[in-house]
């Protein structure tokens, strides 16, 4: 409904100057305690809403897992600590809690899954974050192959699983330290590559600026950058990506 | 032909070792000059070979664009300097050279250009970056709107193109200063954002770094990040994500 | 009092050398324990003075809240831990402690709140440091109005309260990760807007710097900065505003 | 005009359908060559549209200069070079242009100016800043008080015009190097101080930066802080600030 | 003795060559577990050995605080926790610690304190830096006057104290936040000041980072700055310059 | 083997394809759990594989402890936790733990020790981390000796290492603080020194980056740089270094 | 005469009101043009007017010099261009001009010079800082002794002139690249060292921070720092210190 | 010659005093203008003096040409100008500029190359810095490779040398822009790799600070690295490993 239908509802008197005012006001969210909840958010993004768990309080922890729950007849929370894990687990007792990605799933079953996300990490102490990726993308409908510890400091491991990289419409790469993993794979692959670089590292890796510095500069026309762990935002326009390779436009 | 064909037909006779420890060496390059001309690209990416001109020395640019464009029958060269435009010029006379965007384009007869690329910019300084990435959206084949001057301090304006925008594939957001552009961009369209800091600004914009946090730090999920003024990369990854949406995976 | 005044009250004996010394060394303050307490601060400023708790002894913490309510029969602490306000509550115990804002509060009963200072937050995370700048410039005498989690990556939810934000005569933004909330509020209101970046965000947002550089590269002109997470200072100038554009000048 | 008084309009066949869209649309400004002329801002901030010259073609420079002082009467423009004045002067020759504020000022006759606004600098190095802000602000309709040169390190010179800062509705500090100038005028007003650091030193001033963190941490609450050498920023808000002080709210 | 004097008493028979071949390794330290005491400081330095308490493992701990106090009849710590302090209270039950400036003391009864230094603050924050500086310059010999809270916001309390600051032959400034005290008390006095930033301070204070570069930046001329912090080098310091005006060169 | 040989090899018949492809897939690593465990490392590096224990989860680094000592008859691990050493002795009894250096060794035994590397520090706090590059050197097969708490504020007791150091087929020179053992060092020998910054000190050294900048500007030529606190690899490029000066080229 | 004697001659009729009034504004200063000009400094800091060149209006710069001239009979500038030099030589002929360290001079005839300051640096890039520095204590009354590029990468230079360095009340080390020289001076001598880091080096020296951070993380405890290049300042400290030393207190 | 010897001298009178003297002074330079040249360092360092050409007066850059040459039968000047070659060639009319490299070399005759270095880069871009080592290297007698142009986004390229680089005894590693070739060379070879930033780049490159802050962070443990654009440094530090590879320890 376009303002001009709207408009021409208010002439014609076929709606009251409230409903009208609303549409205008673009009400488009409702007020839940202190924070407001993005209901209409699955319609703009064609993404179920996600819990982004850090410094929520706990009751609103749970009310939120709960209502989304029953709103979307399915849940997913990042970054939850095990005791955030604990606390949802008592009034969503199914929820699985996966405490190296740090995320709360509640799939609806015998979801489809389509397209492919290939996530690869550096080394393992990425892993986190790339489950968080790949966790990520899952939830939220894509096939997502994992290849884990394939830095560019022993290359043969990298090479060895580029015909299967190459097959993605969407490559993760998730590296910490000097992060040089995303130019290597850019140059080797004809889609996207998103970047995240990890706060895995010491000294002067800056807790992931180092990384960061390296993908931002990447030779590699390929690649654009996220933020440094942001695994989430990076299975998320993974995501839409590979809906788009698969559905193309609209 | 894989590795196994490949090493059968050594096998059997039908390949010389020469040629096979060809294969193997992956010789997909030659040199030329002082630079290595990788002819494999288009193959291996999709997209045509690009000149970036700065500091190319000046014979060795003329001799670049002109074998390009034998090769593939149009060119497309970036950041070149009115005097190298001149160079350029003198071998290949038909040449296009944009002063604000830097560029230097001939591009084959009747080229179709498919799907649809947004590229904003919130002020008007950030114009030479947006049309380096515009142009290389349309060299390699993808249709282009464009929205300039589309700030924040002016919402109105932002809001009055939100339709249009909601319509492509992927949208560049390039921004200068505080860079909020991309983030707002972001809460309001369903397909990824490649956001480009540029270094318009001055005193505490510290040459585009004020914006690239900005972006990177983005709250709005889709957005993803390239170097500084890097119109180039954006424009490169919104054609594979255009390409990805129109002609789907491979 | 001005010194002409003093000199001559001096010069016919109405005043001894003493006490014009005293007037010329402006012996503004008394020494209390090791700290000096500015008991002329509500002259000079027009504002109380205020407690800023963190690492403040214990035993001074408790005479100082004693002293400054027994002086102005009211008193104000700002980032006072739980442990600070149980040891307060000791001695004050009638005081509030609010765990969001880290603010003890004890005003004097009915008191008036004049004009309008609207306080709003990019995210629920932001809160902490907003309620600090909104319970601050109540208790010195603002009426206040909060506008919480109305982030630029859902455009709709400011959108919504521009009427009410432009009624305001300041308008305090906080916001963390990149803080782009101050330059869209900025474009839409022509009263001041002072922007608190907070500490709110991960990985490059350098626990609010990327805010701060986002806020003071702000393409609206009405944006002005204080320090990471000061929300103590934004509710004070908002007041000092405030109260100009209640009571006029002087 | 308020969006229900619109919808009445409407309603009662007052007003067209094309009418009203527009108002939704809020087409506040008019496409001009490749940037967007903001001709509403007037009425949504109460200031006159100001020209940032830095960068403009010298062809859109002339337009519109010209074309803001049809429309307004009046025109002002900061950071012009001494060419970009010369340019401007060829189509307005009665402009007036400032060397040391690098600003292009023609003003209504006989304008009034209201209240008081103090503009202060460490050194004379810091000058042409606090030039541009006290010319936007005369341009915006204050009255302006200059104290050039009261650096704090020869503290007299400050010490004696403290009386006279007094009086202001807001002062604005302007100094470079090491910035002390806004936290010691801040612990002497009553009304807030707008602190500007300049890029004037050398070394370890990082062209600003060192004078700017000064700023954002001032012990003296009343300082909030805009960008390094933006003396027009300064003076906008300043204005705002004397206008409520003079006009109250609203 | 210099090395003519030796190699002459080699050859006339009055040194053995193994006392000169000592002489000339400058053999000014002996080996004490995995550390070398320095027991020649003090001839060159004219100061005594003080002990840097972080990190030194217990037992090391002890043994020096005993073998320093053997030797120089007087032993001083800096920087001990207090279970540091017990641990070296078991072995020199005598000692006194300040748990505010973390000093260990022992010192020679009836020390004779010469000259002047003022030790200045500017908050009740920065006193643990300042009581480490005063004690250290007490420690070796200097007498010290104390001026606490003394910080430019409130200018009074400082301007209240300039004649006693003017007497000293070195004044110690120690600030955090943004560090404006060394400049302004750098323009009233003749004799050196050392400034001492402090991690005092909250979000772009940057742990003493901007009190850093403010004091490093300060306009004043007789300001020279050390590490953030470092108390005890400022205390060093300004011993040495009170020293040379108490005794003169040599 | 080369590549030509094995084509021979598959012509000839001597060699099945599938031998043939397991080379030119050159799987020199095999899969275990979620890492990739690089094999063939020694063979390439000529250097046994070194166990980096941080973030290993229990279970592996038990694992990978028992899996090195099966194949390699001896262990290395570096910053092992001291929970870390409990869990390996568990299953290795006979390991040896460093709770200085965080090292865990199990060398084989009567192992000899080639040529000659001096390890250095400023001060005793840098010794962990040169005790990391000393164990490293060792267990890799070098001779090393130590020359501890040698600092450039004491001169003498480098300067009486001096003909000690120039003896040494390569240099560590380990510091924190202002770092400035390398430069001097550097100036007095003829062979590579490796320059390890450590985050030794405090306020601005900025946990090494001081120390970093130190050594990365050296004026002395000899000097090159690995990261801050980074031990192992000084003690493995010294160890490279000392092979070649021993065994020459390969 | 102090404030008791000022009030105690107002009573008495002594002094008139307008005089008293006088005193206690301290008006120690008279405006000249749009600087104000400190004609009591040399009665405060004991030392003449100096003028810093950059960026002075050319009248105003031959004013000042004539001014200072006729005031103090002689004059020196600091960071003076050829031009500027040119340009001063008009109006005072006699004037020298030193194009190494871009000072102006005009000394009283025969001049005494007192005491000893020690100028060294580490290279021959350093000597324009280290010459303003020697030249500004020169110029007020200090004995200098230069030692030049004495750097610690050939330790032998250094450790030469040491016997001549002990013997300096005060020494400026002047270095850029990493700025180790102070830090080995000061481990040598018994006076205050003023370290001057200089922009001398490239890359990660960047502009002289480096040398910055060496200085102030100094592990020699009579180290104190000034702002890069800062020569003057670091004369002007040298000289008070020198002066105490010879003349002492007062 | 040790110090027992030259003392047994002097005792038995087979020495002067004054001779002595002067070994205890290791009288190891002479002054020469006002620079210090080093004569004696190439039997110090093994490698004879070579002119670092910034910023050296006209004149004195030609006397140490010639004097060098002089005592040296050969010269080598780094970084020097176009106009610098053309003053130096008017007095050494033989001697060959590389506009490139920007290298000064006049070496003597027939000198032999040993060993083997090889000298990789990037991009054509990094060619001025990687002929800088590569010359360095060829003076100092080593023998050189160059692989220019082989950067990580187009594997293949590298690959192809891999065995090539793995017959060298130290290989440098010369990239900008991300700098990931150190860490990709250091996977695949067993000797060490010295790794040189370089400035190539934009944006955030930060002119060479990314690429180093990749190269510090490598998680191939071979690689050490110099200073941005330090080509110098790096030719020398792999002379030095390649001698000791080819001539042992001593």
């Amino acid at each position: 409904m376009d303002s001009k239908t709207v408009l021409e509802a208010v002439q014609r008197g076929h709606m009251s100057i409230e409903e009208a005012e609303r549409y205008f006001n673009r009400k488009a969210y409702e007020d839940m305690g202190y924070a407001k909840l993005d209901t209409y958010r699955e319609i703009r993004s064609g993404f179920p809403e996600v819990v982004y768990c850090p410094n929520k309080p706990d009751a609103y922890l749970q009310a939120i897992f709960l209502r989304i729950l029953a709103e979307q007849g399915e849940v997913f929370g990042t970054r939850a600590t095990p005791a955030q894990a604990a606390l949802v687990r008592k009034v969503v007792p199914e929820i699985m809690y996966s405490p190296v990605a740090r995320t709360l799933k509640l799939e609806k079953p015998n979801k489809q899954r389509e397209g492919l996300i290939a996530v690869c990490t550096a080394g393992t102490a990425d892993v986190p974050v790339a489950e968080e990726a790949a966790q990520t993308a899952e939830f939220f409908g894509a096939k997502v192959e994992r290849y884990f510890d394939v830095g560019v400091s022993g290359l043969h491991r990298l090479v060895s699983k580029m015909e299967a990289l190459q097959k993605a419409n969407c490559i993760v790469a998730v590296a910490g330290m000097e992060g040089a993993l995303a130019s290597v794979i850019g140059g080797l692959v004809r889609n996207p590559v998103i970047a995240v670089p990890t706060s895995v590292g010491y000294g002067a890796s800056f807790h992931g600026v180092a990384a960061l510095l390296t993908m931002i500069n990447s030779c590699a026309n390929c690649v654009s950058v996220v933020n440094i762990d942001n695994g989430y935002g990076a299975g998320y326009i993974a995501t839409q990506i590979n809906r788009l390779a698969v559905r193309g436009s609209k």
